[in-house]
């Protein structure tokens, strides 16, 4: 599937070609022949003769030659027989404008649109969505009105009316667009084809992307780890913008498109797990494109600010340290260095104060001297336009310095009018510049946390030799052959041996010297329960005891026959279950939730934790060791598994093995729909599985 | 003190004109002569003849008549003796620009100002200022080369810097400002000044302002509940920008003003007992100081949003569930009304979808429905340019709403280009409006809180009459004279006792018939504990004993004294202290934090709550019952206080009692510096004070 013929297609049909005014059938058509399309264009109505000074068919039928794209303004329900014929003419995809689909109900029409594309190996865009639009190729295939600059940043949106807004925001914000694509309803072609598109376009730096939903997981994450740090890779970042994030907007999306969107924590878990950013409104998209088009990918983690106002300093030194970077700890001879030019009175340590009457020169100074400092990463400049402020000065200072430095550089002109010719100069030299101060540092922190991501390696999943598969697919076959779905505590512990979970030891003894050898063998307290088919209630009868050791166990034995028997003559007894005592420790919940996006494991800790602070993390499977120690560590109670009030640290390897053993097993068998480890008890020389359950589609 | 002489002076004298462009001394008198000041200008300065057609002064001395006010540009040694010399020519005031006092570690200059002026009856502004502007009055004494449109916003800023930022972005943003004052080191006028001058101000409707440190909380708060809700007031909302949030933030703070600030729960906990409406970001300073200056005081606690794009409808949905906001669930006669002129795909459920090809009289129809709806109590437009959306018209009926609708309205007119004629209208009538849609609800949702904050009644501080106040003065005074400044458990319980905190029973019994009289009376089991001066430990020879109760305690006496006799025949055995017995129930903590703004409560649970969660809040004394409850039931954990698990919940009205007596203690007695509680230990019959330490100065 090449995707060249959505942006660069030699030849266009549009269907549905319209001579009425402010129609999408007229837009498509007077955009593309007034916006310099070069390639041949044929526009499709039986009504009309000639449009734009361009020659109408009455039929795709018509159509002399071949036709690469074409693209459909006609009812809904007329759409997949015109497919049909444009198939016929070559064509190689379909971008349908028309809206009637899922979206308004009708799911079938949807479907077989799909499908009569897909049997035709017809591309298809949309339903219900805007164009394409490639401005370097000069090709607006789509109703909006502006044709974007040309830049770097790709964009891809679920919502074609927030396309028309980002095209009138782009030019007012110096944005550019490499490849602009309304997707629609992405009946087939979804952002997943597009990312790796648009990942190996050479004209393409970001990807952004507003999204409704999104599917499959799993295979988003592989493909961006591949794509961004595999073997030699060129990171780049996707960025997106995805609404729903609370139960009123998943609600309205639901009712505007017809679609179920899982909820925000596997969204959370999906962007930590591939490498995505993800842009919290439609503004700070557009700062972090402006960050990640135009500054090399470097590890950030301290940042110097320079300023010629106080108040700021500190209003982005709060934002820096809020959004999760550091401040730089200037290098003495930088400081050495900025004393020898700097005012007596100005502010030599970070932030770096070169005060109120700083001329272009002693920011040049100032700049040149931190881009220097071995312990800063990324600058952050400032500047209030006071009277002696020369801000374009400043702002060429910024560019030069960037012809020598890779440290990424952000710059904040504070103010409008006494600042635009600043302004004007970064936009043209490609330098990230922003009115307000404060969404520099938080655009710059997550420019940060994508570039220090991609330049980790990507590792092997979780996975064990010692599990046994074949056990388990032997119980879940017998279990559906009787049509058995659930397994309780038994049942589930069994499937948990046999991935070798860590268990508590267990074993039956059927005389009082079998017992006294598994005490001997356990070396550790245990409870002792009767064992018998026909008692259910085993301590309404006398058959349990607790703290069986060594030296009480033939007693306690021979005790418990003797009582139960008397309890329940009636009852044949087969011996007793000796079961390791659970120790104390840290109890933590280990479970999955299966959504639209794929199997997330849910790990937190117990009780309160859970049901008060609702402490849980979600990650999908299968997990790395990265993505278990995230899973722990990123709880707000992570602090009690380090040990409080004088407690052990529990043993955290123990517990990122019962992550990855859980990884393996519901990878290995996705028809496990529901499961709760719970608890899994922490203790400092191990985690224990103490009790399970299991449901099975 | 009258501030009039700031904004409305009749002559002002510029101490330290100066001839040299791009200088303070300059700039001042050129800005007052070109900006159209029309009251007398005296400039002064002993080497100049003439400044923009004025004649220059040699001397204060040679000025005929009076001055009013003095605005000073000459370096700070010099500031004082001439402050002394326009106080012979009646200056009411002196705006100190010069630098050079406090910031740069010269207080003594400082604090020599500022007594200079106030035994003259000066008003003194800064020193290390920008200067006032009163656009209205055509009077821009500042340094700052703007003069801003005329609007009702009020400006204060503690940094000169930004004040030339804002001026700036405001020209741009469509803000105008009633007065706009840089107040610089706050010598002597300060914030509670001006927000009193500002608030009884009839231009002015909203006081903004920058600050970096406040003082006296209590004060605060009581001024501004007065001036905003007490009797027949009438409500102006104070939004600060309070920058050093973060610990780096509050160092710059310290570096580059020489001042120390409270941490910032002191501000969260100052905010939120005084109405104040805090801004986190320059830009949102903006957002606020529109939506309030433009709509009018309402209950608001629903939205409903009106969109003609699905994507943004559900990201401003999202942004109103973050904001704390509810979306209204519209009526069914508001439903039955839209479906009336809405195409059939048209969402009339909240959002409001009129669709992308809506054309004005669309939304004008639909926001007259919704202004009519009795379930929506604020409205916010949004609007995406697409081919048919008319922006002008849209706008013009926000505008024709706003006549006859009282509701708050906010508008997001999504582009730049394309929309710009809608922002111009929205802008000249007074119409909140942005380019992004998600910074309106955040906004709107603050404005509701302060409209419903202000529209609550005050209340009088948690007081109590049965508090023993001469016996802890007593207790506070032989300390004191004995050089005792820390009061450990028993002297801290005896203090507690006399401002009636609840406490466990406790008595002395010198007989086993003595013991068994109390245990009768206090009808529950208790601990004993051996009375003897001569024994430390007490349980190191016998003399605890739990559990005991009125079967016991005879028999539990008079072995407790055979026993402790035999450990210790040396000591002198003066009965037992008889002490209920804490029952089970949720440790909290209570206690106090002074700090540079005043004397907080600082309330949480106990225990890994503190230690892991750092899950405390805290309010300034004295509290009222609002104030107390704020404290309780804004723990994440609070949820415990209600009963989990099948715990019954706590009674908070006891907890309620001992967070107002603590506040009576605490400003009964200033001399207080520190002050735990802890554990206090709430049940469902009652919270009690289980131990407790106190420290005075």
């Amino acid at each position: 599937m090449n995707l060249d013929v959505l942006f660069y297609p030699k030849s266009i049909a549009i269907i549905g070609a319209s001579s009425r005014e402010k129609t999408v059938g007229n837009d498509v058509v007077k955009n593309l022949v007034q916006q310099g399309y070069q390639g041949k264009i044929y526009p499709v109505n039986p009504k009309i003769d000639q449009l734009y000074g361009l020659k109408v068919y009455r039929d795709v039928d018509d159509i002399e030659g071949t036709v690469e794209l074409t693209v459909f303004a006609i009812p809904a329900k007329f759409v997949a027989q015109e497919v049909k014929k444009v198939a016929k003419k070559g064509a190689q995809a379909a971008i349908v404008i028309s809206a009637g689909f899922k979206e308004t109900g009708n799911v079938e029409l949807e479907e077989e649109l799909a499908a009569t594309c897909n049997k035709l190996g017809i591309i298809l865009v949309g339903p219900n969505c805007l164009g394409s639009i490639n401005a370097e190729y000069h090709m607006n295939a789509s109703f909006a009105a502006i044709m974007p600059p040309v830049g770097d940043v790709a964009f891809l949106s679920q919502s074609g009316a927030l396309c028309t807004a980002v095209l009138d925001y782009a030019k007012d914000l110096g944005v550019g667009f490499s490849k602009f694509l309304s997707i629609g309803n992405k009946a087939a072609l979804n952002e997943l084809d597009l990312i790796k598109y648009l990942h190996a376009d050479p004209k393409t730096r970001v990807i952004c992307l507003y999204t409704e939903s999104l599917n499959n997981a799993p295979k988003l994450i592989a493909t961006l780890k591949e794509l961004n740090r595999g073997a030699g890779a060129t990171p780049k970042p996707v960025i997106i913008l995805k609404s729903g994030r609370t139960a009123a907007g998943a609600g309205a999306i639901a009712s505007h498109t017809g679609s179920l969107s899982s909820g925000d924590s596997a969204y959370q878990a999906l962007f930590a797990q591939a490498g995505i950013i993800r842009a919290n409104s439609v503004s700070e998209l557009f700062d972090l494109a402006q960050v990640f088009s135009m500054n090399q990918m470097q590890k950030v983690e301290t940042v110097t600010i320079i300023t010629n106002a106080g108040g700021p300093g500190v209003l982005t030194t709060d934002a820096v340290i809020e959004s999760g970077l550091q401040m730089a700890e200037l290098a003495p001879e930088t400081v050495t260095k900025l004393r020898s030019f700097l005012p007596a009175s100005a502010s030599t340590h970070n932030p770096v104060d070169v005060l109120g009457d700083a001329v272009g020169e002693v920011y040049e100074q100032t700049i040149n001297a931190v881009a220097q400092d071995p312990n800063t990463d990324a600058i952050i400049v400032l500047l209030t336009p006071q009277s002696m402020t020369e801000p374009a000065k400043t702002a060429s200072a910024v560019v030069k310095m960037r012809r020598v430095s890779k440290k990424p550089i952000m710059v904040s002109l504070m103010g409008k009018a006494l600042v635009a010719a600043g302004v004007k100069i970064l936009e043209k030299n490609q330098v990230a510049v922003s009115a307000f101060p404060e969404p520099t540092a938080q655009a710059l922190a997550k420019f940060a946390q994508f570039s220090n991501w991609s330049r980790e390696k990507n590792e092997a999943f979780l996975s064990y030799q010692d599990v046994d598969k074949v056990k388990v697919a032997q119980i879940f076959a017998k279990a559906k052959s009787q049509g058995q779905t659930s397994f309780p505590e038994a049942e589930a512990m069994e499937i948990m041996k046999a991935y070798n979970f860590p268990l508590l030891k267990s074993a039956i003894a059927k005389s009082p010297q079998e017992a006294l050898a598994i005490m001997q063998k356990f070396n550790c307290q245990a409870a002792m329960k009767i064992v018998s088919p026909d008692i259910l209630h085993k301590s309404d009868v006398g058959g349990v005891s607790l703290d069986v050791n060594t030296k009480n166990v033939i007693n306690e034995y021979e005790a418990m026959m003797t009582r139960v028997a008397q309890n329940k003559p009636e009852a044949k007894l087969k011996g007793v279950l000796l079961m390791e005592m659970a120790p104390k420790g840290v109890e933590l919940i280990l479970g999955i939730n299966k959504n639209t996006l794929g199997t997330m494991l849910m790990f937190g800790l117990g009780g309160i934790y859970v049901e008060v602070f609702k402490d849980v993390n979600f990650a999908f499977a299968p997990l790395t060791r990265t993505d278990a120690l995230r899973l722990i560590n990123s709880l707000r109670s992570s602090k009690l598994l380090e040990g409080v009030r004088g407690e052990a640290a529990v043993n955290k390897e123990n517990i990122i093995e019962a992550i990855g053993r859980l990884s393996q097993l519901v990878t290995d068998f996705p028809e496990i729909v529901e499961l709760d480890i719970n608890p899994l008890l922490a203790t400092a020389s191990g985690a224990k599985v103490l009790d399970a359950r299991i449901v099975i589609e």
